[in-house]
């Protein structure tokens, strides 16, 4: 079992790593009140609910279920008036927790949920997915999408507790494991090189899914991300670094359909893309952009991203929050383990690295 | 000019209390960003709105309005949506301020609008009934109301800027403004008998609108309520005495149909009970009584409650959130300007007083 202790502007609270850690009522017990809404979604309830139901219940707590249909295009407003709805009808108030079972999704919009009721009620992430693990349950942001765009309502409010088993993983699909596997390799890439060394000596294992390798780089994962955020929190310096591919991701993401690209292999591929760009700009050589490609394979992840013309992947980047009034801002790398904002010289540093990648 | 600062957990900031304020740009300069979406109703903005649209345009402000239909009712998720679809609409980003111009409803709808959109934007209240400007505009509270109950969907989430424009109490209806004198007098009555004394003394010309004693009154009442927040943001301890004469008077509210009893006619009543349920307990006297009811009707407004059957009123107070398990908890009135939290040795206390107040 691996601590990460996370200092949140309004508390410090953990996130416990480890096995069989959802059947102990002894981590529950110091951050839980006598009522407690387990919220989840129909593919998670299968496995992790009436588990996590008896447990809560055994030991005295009067928990009931709530129960939202699978996938982000559920991420929205009616989800959470479900929760509401059900919060009420159950008589919960401003003591009753949250207990948020299941990926990002469910993250976002229980977070959201636990905000807003009653001015915020406490909250328990139980995070299911290698993503929701390594990143969404870190950081305290919550939020729903909104027809006109993704993540458009929201709050910051941090958890009381973090719950990352690991058995959960052994029901994710492959591909799930492999887009989480994105997010740790960027973590690698943008902030330290010894890491990215112990991933391409341990992949191999990691990707069998060792327990104690993986708890190692979770908790690893959770620290950097930690660490960014507490030094940053208004967002506007070094916590865009977690940003690294992302820009060149979301565009794939776009151009493809959303969910036809797992968001994760859309950042691997706009990972590589950024070391291209950091190797036009001269920061790195090729030895560096294979190391990249490498790690990225290992994960089973695509190193190269489909090909759209010159115009497509300009348009979607325009769209990109990070391009601010007119000026491309780009996250680079300065070398692995080193990442920098950076705004473009001109259009053209870009448009060289798009060749590479256009139909 | 009055200014009072606010120390918020996340921020400070300032109250400004005066005249002519809403002409003046340098107010709202260090606080505005490039875009500002100034959110109001139907009857605020007759005449108000345009005056601020222009000299926020003139000062090169890209300046637009979002107009709600007016009323209580209307402090929901539908206007809630309108508020989010207009910012959309008008491509409004993380930086644009959202102005809320109005009494409470406007303020705690526009509040939680601006705490949730983007997961936060600049705000600026500008309250325009004598209510917001005392108490509703100062402790970061927002919410809507959900159908099963009252602000029950909310956030805590503090402006950048309170502008209170003595001007606009120039319209507000006298109902209005006396309902706002009984959150005035519960303020001198729960911590300040000095300022109860200074009421006294200049009531009549305060309810001429007198613009100099308004000013002192209205930065007198924010302080108050600013030191109180600041001592308890959990809401656990000194923060319910703001809550004097609430639970009668809430019971008042509901037992009346919600509207026919403005909130602030309802308190004052629920002041008086709150007064003889102290003098009950052996803490204040018949004169002291007296001073709470000649204050209350010199600010016209009723002194005395409705009839209602004993049952009438056990069946609303059992409901109200003070009501802590089974323990009935009141604020009382050690003396005139110290309250207190007190849970009733017995319910014959309470029925004692009810008695007086019973049809
Ligand atoms: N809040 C943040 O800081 C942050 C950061 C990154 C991503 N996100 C959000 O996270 C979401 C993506 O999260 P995600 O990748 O976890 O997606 P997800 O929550 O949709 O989970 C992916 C799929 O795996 C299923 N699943 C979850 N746990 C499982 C398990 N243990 N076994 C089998 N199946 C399981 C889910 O039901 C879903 O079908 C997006 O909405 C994104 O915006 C938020
Ligand atoms: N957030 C908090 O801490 C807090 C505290 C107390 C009350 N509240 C909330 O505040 C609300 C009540 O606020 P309120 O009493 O200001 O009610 P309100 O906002 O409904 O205003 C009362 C009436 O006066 C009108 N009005 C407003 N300004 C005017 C002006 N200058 N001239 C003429 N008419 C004007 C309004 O349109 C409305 O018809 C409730 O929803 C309550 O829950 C919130
Ligand atoms: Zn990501
Ligand atoms: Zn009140």
């Amino acid at each position: 079992m691996q601590t990460v202790q996370v200092q949140a502007p309004s508390h410090s609270y953990d996130i416990v790593i480890g096995k069989n850690i959802l059947n102990d009522f002894n981590l529950f017990a110091p951050h839980i009140g006598k009522k407690a809404a387990i919220v989840t979604n129909t593919t998670v309830a299968q496995w992790y609910l009436q588990p996590l139901v008896k447990l809560l219940q055994n030991n005295g707590i009067d928990a009931f279920s709530i129960i939202l249909p699978d996938g982000e295009q559920h991420k929205n407003h009616e989800s959470l008036n479900h929760i509401y709805d059900s919060l009420l009808a159950n008589h919960a108030d401003r003591k009753t927790t949250l207990i948020a079972l299941g990926g990002g999704v469910i993250g976002d919009t229980v977070g959201y949920a636990a905000a807003t009721y009653q001015r915020g009620v406490p909250l328990i992430q139980i995070p299911t997915t290698l993503l929701s693990q390594v990143d969404s349950s870190v950081g305290g942001k919550t939020a729903i999408n909104h027809p006109r765009g993704k993540n458009m309502i929201g709050a910051f409010y941090q958890p009381k507790l973090v719950l990352a088993d690991l058995n959960t993983l052994a029901t994710l699909p492959e591909r799930e494991f492999s887009a989480g596997m994105a997010e740790v390799i960027k973590y690698a890439l943008l902030g330290d090189v010894a890491f990215l060394a112990w991933l391409e000596q341990h992949i191999a294992a990691i990707m069998q899914k060792d327990h104690t390798l993986l708890a190692q780089m979770i908790a690893h994962c959770c620290q950097m991300k930690a660490d960014i955020v507490a030094q940053d929190e208004t967002e506007q310096g070094i916590r865009a670094h977690l940003n690294l591919g992302h820009t060149f991701g979301h565009a794939i993401e776009a151009q493809m359909g959303y969910g036809n690209w797992l968001h994760g292999e859309a950042v691997a591929a706009g990972m590589v893309m950024a070391a291209e760009l950091s190797q036009q700009l001269g920061y790195i050589g090729s030895d560096e952009i294979e190391r990249v490609k490498n790690i990225i394979r290992a994960a089973h992840l695509p190193d190269t991203p489909p090909k759209f013309s010159e115009e497509e992947w300009l348009a979607h980047m325009r769209h990109d929050k990070k391009v601010d009034e007119g000026k491309m801002r780009f996250i680079t790398l300065k070398n692995l383990g080193a990442a920098q904002i950076e705004t473009l010289p001109d259009v053209n540093v870009l448009k060289n690295v798009l060749s590479k990648f256009t139909a």
